[in-house]
């Protein structure tokens, strides 16, 4: 991943192969503008892996709303990022439950769904999940919309008892849009 | 869809089953939120189908930016809207095409591209599009994210030789990721 200290990739720009904890520890005060040119990536909001998170695919980032989507409150920055190892557009299976600890209701998904309603989902909250294989992020919003959630096979040992255990921005159960991540 | 005139369903409350070319004329001053209960919608920033798109499928959108994802400018309005007929997540059939006027190299899709270039798209660009069979959305940058552009076989005959056809609000060719509208 190239980023870059000012909008449309000018300025300063560095190169990570790994993740980044803090980038001000990398000797970078900002990220303006950024491209994915290898793998799939998170961003967060914070240093530590820590606030929102963004999923960032291949491409160009021009700008900081290219990365940030639609949210609740406006950030314009991205202090840690990490790769994401586990993403597999073809193996990529996970399991949704109505309730919290893995109970109620389950259904088991291994596509995308840009209206989880659409596709016969009875409301717009899914209260625990465990990924099976692959990495997915799940929105608030239909449409790939609003808060993202990163839900990944090898992490929490793909288990996500509460919305808790999605980040440390969640703050109720509304999911409304999932999708797989691509390597 | 059911309309609402303030955030998080309250206020005053209209319902549409069909295309609605100015809220004004219907009687609300504002839309601040609603719910597709059923088939997939595309809004405008303009009356008469003008200005920015938003495609809006099966669920709850508390707040404005709820439907309006990221934007290189903030909108915190909707003023028309339609209903999209031609969706349908299983035919879906489209070609891109490298330059304008359907000239160059071209690539035939039918699946859901959250990075075309993750996919082996060579740029951050398609000149022009022609839909075979469903409608889709396309986006100016990786994940779904930016200026949104809602294609449909039975809109031009399918035809979008350059980005002055995509939309009122398109300035560029950029567009970075494509799917699939759902029924």
């Amino acid at each position: 991943m190239e980023v870059y200290d000012q909008e449309h990739f000018q300025g300063r720009r560095m190169e990570f192969t790994a993740s980044c904890q803090n980038i001000m520890e990398c000797g970078m005060d900002n990220i303006r503008s950024l491209k994915v040119e290898c793998g799939s990536w998170v961003g967060y909001e914070h240093s530590s892996f820590c606030g929102q998170q963004f999923v960032l695919e291949k491409g160009d980032y021009p700008r900081w709303e290219a990365w940030s989507g639609s949210n609740a409150y406006h950030i314009e920055r991205m202090m840690s990022f990490r790769p994401i190892c586990s993403a597999s557009h073809k193996e990529c299976r996970m399991m949704l439950y109505e309730g919290e600890n893995f109970m109620g209701r389950q259904w088991e998904i291994c596509d995308d769904y840009p209206s989880l309603q659409a596709m016969g989902w009875g409301n717009n909250e899914i209260g625990s999940m465990q990924v099976q294989s692959g990495a997915w992020v799940c929105y608030q919003y239909p449409g790939y919309r609003g808060y993202q959630y990163i839900m990944e096979c090898d992490c929490h040992g793909g288990e996500y008892k509460h919305y808790r255990e999605w980040g440390t921005h969640a703050q109720t159960f509304q999911i409304q849009s999932i999708r797989r991540i691509q390597e």
